[in-house]
């Protein structure tokens, strides 16, 4: 076929009618009559389809069979207004090539909607539905304001290591990384495993998080953000785990856990605000297919004040709700996602800030109150999803860090590196962390975490 | 102190002098005489330090003592003309409160300059230095540019996994990632290893690339990008190899080589020009310390288009060249580094970007030639580098793609999901991969390849 240009079906309506356009993509459904064959393709680059009318009579019957659900095809055609309702413009079709068939006995994806249950067995194929089409565009712009929005505040992007021979928080378990053949595990004299003999000279496993680094990064550079994977080797099959899932951890010399809110706050709003300025088609598909209340939800976390609140404020209040939970309340519980939910939704109605939590529930590091109970210790709470931002600011002090590590039992070998910032030009300094997938769930409205992320990794489940 | 809201050094050039300021930072040096001592502070912001003026009878002998290098400290001031020369501004001190102070005795980053391989050994400490620094504010820059660059063309960002069940590309040794307790190995009856009881229900291993799952993004969303860590557990203790390291890999549908190399090319423009652009005071550094040549160089790949030749004229040219090479040349040989860089850097003086080579030195997915011994792959050449960016179109038809699966022997197995592509809607497509660490080696001049990622993950090194 002759060489136009391509334009893509998020372009064509820039175009005025009557231009000569070659769009290329895949077949959603072909329907039509005896005359005029209907063709709704899409290429990716919006969840809106392209009508591509195709006379019969030029292409042949026989022709068109192949231009099923799933077909790849290039068409060359004129771009004209839509006869039909509510469409802008389609295509009269002059050339059409076909790609790559797909076979409608063999093809998962036949018109008719399909459970996302089963969209996630079929996981190589799912982004090319509206739904995961609109989820993963979604994720992306959501990726892309991160980085805008760090970059133009003068963070530096840092690359913390995934392999890593420390456990930044006692977090759980953890993979380990091994070239050892397991098969035959290298041993030493007295029986046990020969690490020596392993790719890095020693135990390494899968990072849980970054921020450890990232405060190195912070006393250096000033201000820091990663983004990248983690993993947890937790055997939990819940609809908000992850094994693999990537986070987000920006940390600020010279801040406060006030500043740290203040960022924490500013951060998600402009998300929020970026999703709906930028992904307006792809929430409204969502909106109206799985939840009715998205982008009201949206719109109510832009525009309010986040609440702030001590945990002790807040545990007063759950107290005094009359409200039965599913688990206790009390001062020195770690609150659950219903308890989150309660203040939230029913109580405040719009996102609070809970800080200066009980020590024992929280990370060593964060910086001890002069109550010698508490923490600077910030969790941001949000409608539907609970806990999506935890921070701190940090426990800049080497003395009163070590003391906590010692009432601990922490073994402090794993990370002498992480003590010595706090030895060497110690500074206040704070930062959070927000789970990627959390954010996207938020603001897509998505139910089950194995949804907002391409290729999910849960016990049992490492396919594509 | 009083709280007047601090500013960064690298904003300070903005303000009118006269202005009262209050900045934050890391002390570099610490000179003078009896009457005034002089402080070089940086913030990490910018290379630039600013210098304090502090009056000794103000503030004492004594208290400015542990105001020594690595000390971090908070200056309240005002901000004057300098009167030193080669400075545009500096602060004179009114109040100077200690954060943190780092004991001479013990702090290893003193005046003097440093080898890069001390430095590596502390490389928790390395980012305050001004090589440090400016590697990874280039490393920042060069992050956010290829979000910027790829967004604004309308690529997605595609999470591809980092625990994987297939192995990309067959490409050397990987390491396993198991929750499999090594000091008894869980084993089935006829004493093999009990995948059944690893996290996955089966052997698991860290992506070497995103490349394949990419492609199934592409058949989807149309055009894609991947970002993320890789790791290859081969035991090269060279300048050029690092355990794990970050790619960034394009795969866009409905692309055939000549679009892949229009892309390849632009893109690594763009990426050197936003360097030039964004990176000046950390280039010019780095040129004068490191490379003399570096901006010349950066200019000159801008300058020119790139060159595009067959592997089989390369061969012919390098044939001829008279030249005596460590490695032999011949048709079929896989060319190394020393062919590429004399092609490059002797012959054409500019990149070049080589195409079209035996399909035995490549990789089982890229389209096969008409010829039947050629593969339509591309490799960037550039000065220094030598290949920057590898990549191909990928063969889009089934039968020919399984030809070429079955002539090597591969199992298909562990890739039905990628091979389901050329099923149900194939279409042409291409992409590439770029090491991120060789792109920074390249804009920053520096020769090793720890010292352009924050942590270097290499043989018998897992530290940080």
């Amino acid at each position: 076929m002759e060489t136009i240009r391509r334009t893509k079906i998020s372009d064509l309506s820039q175009l005025p009618f009557g231009t000569q356009v070659s769009v290329k993509g895949w077949v959603r459904t072909r329907r039509g009559n005896k005359q005029v064959s209907f063709i709704a393709l899409n290429d990716g680059s919006t969840i809106n389809n392209i009508q591509i009318v195709a006379d019969i009579e030029q292409f042949g019957d026989e022709y068109l069979k192949p231009v099923s659900t799933g077909a790849c095809i290039h068409v060359i055609g004129t771009y004209v207004e839509s006869q039909g309702k509510g469409q802008n413009g389609e295509i009269q079709a002059e050339k059409i090539e076909i790609y790559g068939t797909a076979d409608p006995l063999e093809y998962p994806l036949q018109k008719k909607g399909h459970s996302l249950e089963f969209l996630r067995e079929i996981a190589h194929l799912r982004p090319r539905t509206n739904t995961f089409g609109a989820i993963f565009r979604i994720r992306h712009h959501m990726a892309y304001a991160i980085h805008k929005y760090f970059n133009d505040n003068g963070f530096y992007y840092l690359h913390t290591p995934i392999i890593t021979a420390s456990d930044a928080e006692g977090a759980g378990s953890m993979f380990q990384a091994t070239t050892l053949d397991l098969n035959k595990v290298a041993r030493t004299e007295d029986g046990s495993v020969d690490y020596s003999q392993d790719f890095f000279g020693r135990q390494t496993n899968l990072t849980v998080s970054g921020q450890l680094e990232g405060e190195l990064g912070a006393m250096a550079l000033g201000a820091i953000y990663t983004f990248g994977p983690t993993f947890r080797a937790e055997n939990s099959n819940t609809p908000r785990h992850l094994a693999e899932f990537w986070m987000i951890e920006p940390e600020v010399a010279f801040y406060d856990i006030h500043d740290n809110m203040d960022l924490a706050e500013d951060f998600l709003k402009y998300l929020i605000r970026y999703a709906l300025d930028n992904c307006k088609d792809d929430l409204d598909f969502l909106n109206e297919m799985y939840d009715k209340e998205l982008v009201e939800r949206l719109e109510l976390v832009l525009a309010h004040d986040f609440v702030r609140l001590s945990y002790t404020e807040g545990v007063k209040i759950l107290e005094e709700s009359g409200q039965k939970f599913e688990f206790p309340v009390y001062w020195g519980a770690d609150l659950q996602s219903e308890h989150e939910r309660y203040l939230v939704e029913k109580h405040f109605k719009r996102p609070v800030i809970m800080t200066d939590y009980p020590k024992e529930i929280k990370s060593f590091y964060m910086k001890q109150n002069e109550d010698g109970k508490t923490v600077r210790g910030m969790d941001v709470l949000f409608p539907k999803i609970g806990e999506i931002i935890g921070g701190s600011e940090r426990e800049a002090d080497y003395d009163k860090l070590m003391n906590r590590i010692n009432e601990i039992g922490m073994h402090t070998d794993p990370i002498w590196w992480y003590l010595e910032t706090r030895k060497f030009g110690t500074a206040p300094h704070a930062g959070f962390g927000l789970g990627f997938e959390r954010l996207i769930l938020f603001v897509t409205g998505m139910a089950n975490i194995r949804d907002v992320i391409p290729f999910p990794r849960t016990p049992n489940n490492a396919d594509f």
